[in-house]
């Protein structure tokens, strides 16, 4: 043990270590820590590891009954619930001070083996005087620090927790404080927190009636294939009845097996709700386990993961060679079989987990919900059921978005108004497309585009995007239904969610304020921040969220520059290839560079908000998420739809007319759109951005560069990998959570989430295949997510939670915002009702024969402003008297030549009324739908009635059987039991 | 007693018996019966009766503390805590049959005085079989009931209630069963209920800040005089914690004085709580209390009022002479006593409410709402709260509609339009208003009415309609969080609302369908109403709906044609000042039957609204609410509104033009509006239903018919207003009651105002001042129905709710549907739009002048379809070539006369583009706001925090106590009480 801390000196524990790693293993540090005190050779600051000595003597009170399942106590008996870990001193700093130390270190030693004698832990007395003042010399942070930990170990002792200590075992500069909640305390607490747990009470589920029941069966037998082979997840008519846990009504409950009754996640949270309620008091200001952990004073806290994924941990190399004696090889043995016995091949929870849920090749199944929750907790078990939900509900939408784009490729060929711009027959001149260096050209050569936008741009679209609307609404109402289906199953009915702990950078602020206030008044009031001490957070806040937004859209400017001045450019130059390819290339680079700014600045953003909200300090981490969740969603919501929006509803329409040109920055003229509208070049943004930026975030950030993390991290350790998996061997579980990366919340993944649904939903009238492309992408994501919080992060602490609570409201919004962009898309960027206005005002036969011809107004080449006229007017081979451009306007020789015409004014009429008629009727529809589908199924609101009838049930027949007992006793009369009528027992 | 049996034949209980009573006032009914048996000259039928007998023998294991408070059982101490009536014999029936029974009777009556020896009452016995012989020639249904109500009352007193019954005492042909919940009972449904009660622990509640608490006294003591007198309203800064009462935590709770602990109405709902559960299922079929309710085994059920209102209550004539002799003399005057005790000028609640609440002359003072709750229940008292704030919210939206209205009458001087239209020297000529018989007109004739349209038709409308939209908005979140407020102090954070009893005809259905279905195939199978089932019933509701809205539709219409075809008559008739006032009466006349219609239908529309649902056999009563609610709304809305949608959009929209003209019914051509738009007169309509609605419905149907009931009943009565009151006074409280009017809901109240919340919001753009009528109506609705609750309908029974309901949806609805009616009314009825085009796209000097002008199209009389040209083309003195009319068309001379010109469709596509823009921008502010403001104050969400954490304190501390107990007991060793970690303790 003593090599290790002479070692210990560095940064990077795996260098250096793992020679003498493998000789500790399974190796009890408190008796070998005894004989390195006894040598004088340890180091200082091991104040409060002592305690763990007298923890770790094996205590009989415990119900000690079989192996236990999860890691253990030293003593392989009392689980590990929870891990603190903190600091502890550089070994390196220590060896300086050890001969001045080595006289009280040994008077403390046999201070502790008396107490230990005493078969009781008692908490760490005061320092003694001398010890105190030798300890001045140390730094006075780390005392500091010490002080607390002691206090705040003493607290939980005294709450009733049992702890232990395991520090620098094989990590050096790391100590764990293994926590241990007895039976008493998990009742307690149990009680406190009001969990609803099972009791023995069974009853039948019904399925409805006997068709119902048919029609049900028949389901899961189709569908068995695609459930995961998962114990709870099989048909089940049977339920406990639940009933908020209460040591007075302990007969409800089958305690038979104590160690199950709780389960890790349930014993996680309790541990973690006495942590939360535990304070340090007696320093200068109190403390609860987040300032502890925001100050340092502890640097984690995280509970277990279940012990092994993987069958072959089994193996573990026997390499205990550095026993200390013989005593300790025994127990150390006995620990290993501890160890042993939870890592076999018996499924754990996590093994489940990690071959029925993390892994690509299940991809096709439904999600072990229930398992998820069981062992994550009811947070993310909502998590990954909505995602579930979602990519459920996304199959639908993108077999009709499917075949939506089927059926405008299958149209493409029947489209007059394509046809009629393809036609040579049809030699219609257009003005010039930009100053000076474009000249006149032809209609037809536009003739590829008109043809691919009509594959987005046709009747089904319009169909398509009611069709979404309702289907955004029927997505929140089946989810809805879900959550409540699932509340029901986890037995939420009752729980109500809580005000979180406040945060520690609250807790400082408010702490530095208070002392503030002191110095003037030293009035003892309660402080806490007001919005005064908020306003310039919020103003500074506010302020970079307007600049950053502005910089979005400057972004998106710049990229528009980009375009024209490109474009330009290469109409300049002579060479023809470069010429012909001009749109495309000008398109494509520029979608890229959007994509690369978006994803660029999508990383910025997520830093700002989180920094934007530390600033405002808010109160608890519920309000701290919430905040941060509306920065990061408007900040990223603006980055990736901003160069959408442009396209959608910007482009082209600023453009001014031949003659009278809108220009920007000098002489660049604005965008103009295809002939066949702006459609065609949403489309191609909306998919670069989709693809590309689930390609690179999923792909990329989420994939290869942790695997390139680790191979670099495995490089610089020397190790070969068979090395490395020997050493990650030896480590006992909460050595191995230390190494995995903390959780770090659901908001990334929901974030992600919201944005691919804002896409799907937002221009879906542009983009049939927007669906298709996220059921790809989602169908990747859960395993991923699945995957990285099996094996990549500690557990989470389980939190309970009836919904997913914000993000259903950014979800509702952004459905409502989806149909009234729908509407704008379809009537202002799609050709749809000018097409329709042809049909029937203006066609003279009712077809679409002249369409093209409708849409095009006339301009008299002589009108050119000067210095403006294309320089090759001859290039067509034919003088151009007048060319056509795509608006609505009088022509040349009318009375008020170029001034908007009766159709502009018609068609316009006619979109509005669109827009009006569509957003009202769709949101009246996805309000039907709302209301017609009630948010609670019947069969669990008809089974929560039954719960409650059954439980009063219960408790009468409890009663009666109470009323009996006392009624024989009163008056030993056995004769008449029952004709005696409840009013006559005695009403005190 | 007898002579009352003798008398009571008739169905007017009051005219016969009023002598009889006066004798028989505190009279003991149970020993005058026992005499009148000893007589034989008692009714049949009384066989329960008896059972009155043995319980008010009196019993002495309830803790007697002084006297109750409340009406009593004969003892006088056990409370009245509900009361069932049902049927009794009619003596008639019986006195052939009595003598036949004699000696049966008397055998009875000897087993019955045994088992009052005994102490303690038995079921009655199953009938002997000679009875049974002999009752066979009774009618079978009576008897059916008979044994109905003797098994289900065997079954309360099983769960522990106590009974007592007074048969025909002062009501001829009811018998009252009074009903007593003994302390164990209610402790033990409070357990269930999950009733949180008060527990001794006391806790500040923090006003917030020295600042804020500083501002909310000031604002208290402004307000003091506005705060009604009533205890629990005044200052309170603490507030004790609540727990769900649970007998085993009994100790948390202030029991000492167990009367008081429930209050009434927690009693009398713990009660209904336990005769919901208890079933009949000895019968052929079990039924529940719905259920005998329904089938008149029992004709109602209701819990009792607290005593007297009125002080002079007390002067009791003391007219108890019919003594049966000196014993009973002692009882009665006991009873008397405790009565008076009840009836004394101590406050009781009800006097409270009737005094502070019930009375016009504090129509400016807040609601005692809690006092409200506490007498009525949480959801009689969340309706007046909504109410409450509704008409607070009311005050500054009539504020501001005054101003707003003030605003159009100050500046009707300086209106251009009609200033341009009153100018005589602009002299327009217009085409005539009907065919032949109307002639020209000059436009300066319709000054008047276009000076008026200005009163409602300016810029100020468009402030106000955004007003009104975000003050629903306001109005919404403001109820959100008083009833979040009213929840918590309430104590109702944690209940879930229940689903409810089946409904009796829900349960004869499946019971005819059982037998329907047991006769077919005998498989026992839970059967239950499906969707094929009520299939009809929802066909038929479909239906009857539809036709009763198009009848709405078609009342309208006929409203239209009256209107036409009066003005037509008018005009052709030669009667000069009949002619000059032609609008005036059209618009009067037409307003009138249209509220007389309105009314007639709400009426009818109601009854069938009730009857649609009956059909449809709801499971619940809540869904019966419901489907209810759904109904009656959707007729009364169409009702209420389609007059008023017809004048706003529909009105002179679909005239054609002159020479064109659309006719409706042969030759009546479509109304046109007054030159200044429609919304004159949606105003005037919008006043006039308002008003009237309000005015009758409120004055005349809610005050004027129940006096003039009261009125005939006395007439009938044959007593004097004197004689009556003596009666009155010698009632017992459950008698006195029994006379009160049922209570039948909320729905009714809550039905009248969000219909005129409709009114107030939907068409405010048209009518500022509907606000302040709607305020001024309820302030006198709150008091209104204030007195119908406290004086006129029997107590109900006090059910629990966290919130309104169905009927907030309904509001919200409501508010969504305002925002586009109103963008509606500014953009089409409203000149508004016409006039910001006229200013910015045409006007040459961007001023007002030439509006009307602009407005209106020129019509070549040369162009009249034959036949439809002014008879008298020479009315005006000239000779018309050219005449003007209302519209936007191109002018006759050219290129397409007649159409729709370029003006048409810029304005069109302006008002749609304003209600596109208005729509959303007032979407978007409302939920901006709905965001802005937190559902949960923040004091309050606070508080509950708190209240958590004290209540989690509590028990640790309780914790301690006991674990300190045991401590000490286990290590008789007094040194180290506190040093000793909990986690020693035995954790088994």
């Amino acid at each position: 043990m003593f090599l290790v801390h002479n070692l210990s000196g560095s940064l990077l524990p795996e260098l250096e270590e793992q020679g003498a790693m493998r000789r500790n293993d399974y190796y009890i540090p408190v008796s070998c820590e005894e004989k390195a005190a006894d040598l004088g050779n340890t180091k200082d600051g091991g104040d409060s590891k002592y305690d763990s000595i007298p923890l770790s003597s094996l205590k009989s009170d415990e119900a000690a009954s079989g192996p236990k399942q999860g890691p253990t106590f030293q003593d392989g008996q009392r689980r590990v619930d929870y891990v603190l870990t903190y600091h502890v001193q550089k070994p390196q700093s220590v060896r300086r001070k050890t001969s001045h130390f080595g006289d009280y270190r040994i008077l403390r030693i046999l201070r502790r083996s008396l107490s230990m004698m005493k078969g009781r832990d008692m908490p760490p007395p005061k320092e003694d005087p001398e010890v105190a003042a030798h300890k001045h010399r140390l730094d006075y942070h780390e005392d500091d620090k010490r002080f607390r930990q002691t206090e705040f170990e003493d607290n939980l002792r005294e709450m009733g927790l049992e702890l232990e200590k395991d520090e620098g075992n094989k990590i050096p500069g790391i100590g764990f404080l293994k926590i241990h909640a007895p039976w008493n305390v998990l009742c307690r607490e149990a009680e406190f927190m009001k969990l609803k747990m099972p009791t023995k009470k069974v009853y039948e589920v019904k399925q409805g009636s006997n068709v119902v029941e048919r029609i049900n069966l028949f389901i899961r037998k189709v569908t068995a294939p695609l459930h995961p082979k998962v114990e709870p997840n099989r048909a089940q008519n049977v339920k406990h009845l639940s009933h908020p846990f209460s040591r007075e009504k302990q007969h409800l409950f089958d305690l038979s097996d104590r160690e199950s009754f709780f389960d890790s996640k349930t014993r996680a949270s309790i541990v973690y709700e006495v942590l939360k309620r535990t304070r340090c008091t007696k320093a200068k200001y109190t403390m609860g386990i987040t300032s502890l952990l925001g100050n340092g004073v502890y640097t984690a806290a995280y509970p277990l993961h279940d012990v092994g994924i993987l069958p072959h941990i089994l193996s573990i190399p026997m390499q205990s060679q550095a026993l200390c004696d013989q005593a300790t090889l025994i127990v150390s043995l006995l620990v290993l079989q501890g160890d042993v016995d939870g890592m076999g091949p018996e499924a754990n929870d996590r093994k489940i987990l990690y071959e029925e849920w993390a892994s690509y090749s299940v991809f096709y199944k439904y999600q072990p919900i229930g398992l998820i929750r069981k062992y994550f907790g009811e947070k993310i078990g909502l998590y990954f059921a909505w995602l579930g939900v979602y990519t459920q509900m996304l199959i639908p939408a993108s077999i009709v978005g499917a075949i939506v784009f089927l059926y405008g490729c299958a149209t493409v060929d029947n489209d007059i108004p394509s046809m009629e711009i393809c036609d040579p027959r049809n030699n219609i001149t257009m003005c010039p497309l930009c100053d000076r260096a474009c000249s006149y050209w032809e209609l037809k050569t536009a003739c590829g585009t008109a043809r691919a936008s009509h594959l987005f741009d046709n009747p089904a679209t319009v169909f398509f995007s009611i069709f979404m609307a309702l289907w955004a609404a029927m997505f929140m109402e089946h989810w809805k239904r879900r959550q409540m289906r699932l509340n029901y199953i986890w037995d939420l009915t009752g729980f109500e969610e809580e005000e979180d702990h406040h945060r520690t950078e609250y807790e400082i602020q408010v702490m530095q304020k208070t002392l503030k206030k002191q110095d003037m008044s030293p009035k003892d009031k309660k402080v806490k921040l007001t919005c005064t001490d908020r306003a310039p957070a919020y103003m500074m806040g506010l302020f970079t969220m307007l600049f950053m937004v502005g910089v979005t859209f400057a972004v998106v400017f710049g990229v528009i520059l980009y375009r024209i001045s490109i474009r330009a450019a290469l109409h300049m130059s002579s060479n023809p290839t470069a010429r012909s390819n001009i749109r495309a290339t000008v398109k494509g680079t520029a979608a890229v560079i959007n994509l690369v700014i978006i994803i660029i600045m999508d990383e910025i953003y997520g830093a700002l908000a989180r920094w934007l909200t530390l600033l405002e300090v808010p109160k608890t981490d519920k309000s701290f998420e919430e905040r941060l969740i509306i920065k990061t969603f408007v900040l990223k919501f603006a980055n990736a739809f901003s160069p959408i929006v442009y396209l959608a509803f910007f482009r082209g329409r600023m453009v001014g007319r031949p003659g009278d040109y809108v220009y920007v920055i000098g002489s660049y003229r604005m965008e103009e759109c295809a002939h066949a509208g702006c459609l065609m070049e949403l489309c191609i943004q909306l998919c670069i951005t989709m693809l590309g930026k689930q390609l690179i975030q999923n792909n990329l950030f989420e994939i290869a560069i942790p695997k390139i993390k680790k191979l670099i991290r495995r490089r610089k350790s020397d190790m070969d990998s068979q090395q490395q998996e020997d050493y990650n061997m030896t480590l006992q579980r909460h050595e191995k959570d230390h190494f995995l990366g903390p959780f770090v919340g659901l908001s990334p993944e929901y974030m992600e989430m919201i944005i691919q649904f804002g896409m799907v939903t937002l221009f879906v009238a542009s983009f049939p295949l927007a669906p298709l492309f996220a059921l790809l992408n989602n169908i990747i994501e859960i395993r991923l997510d699945a995957k990285k919080f099996v094996t990549e992060v500690r557990r989470p602490i389980a939190a309970r939670a009836k919904d997913i609570g914000i993000w259903y409201n950014l979800l509702r919004g952004l459905s409502k915002v989806a149909v009234i962009v729908n509407a704008f898309v379809i009537s202002f960027t799609s050709d749809f009702i000018p097409r329709l206005v042809y049909q029937y005002m203006y066609s003279p036969d009712g077809s679409m024969h002249g369409f093209v011809n409708h849409t095009m107004s006339y301009f008299n080449v002589s009108d050119f402003q000067p210095g403006t006229a294309p320089l090759q007017p001859m290039h067509l081979g034919y003088e151009v008297q007048i060319c056509r451009y795509k608006d609505y306007r009088e022509t040349p020789w009318s009375n008020t030549p170029y001034d908007l015409s009766k159709e502009f004014w018609a068609i316009l009429a006619c979109r509005l009324a669109f827009v009006v008629v569509f957003q009202n009727v769709v949101m009246l529809m996805s309000d039907f739908v709302d209301w017609l589908i009630p948010d609670i199924p019947k069969d669990i609101s008809l089974q929560i009635h039954k719960e409650k009838i059954l439980m009063v049930e219960l408790f009468m027949k409890e009663e009666e059987g109470k009323k009996l007992l006392r009624d024989n006793h009163a008056n030993q009369s056995p004769l008449q039991p029952r004709s005696r009528p409840a009013s006559h027992t005695p009403s005190n």
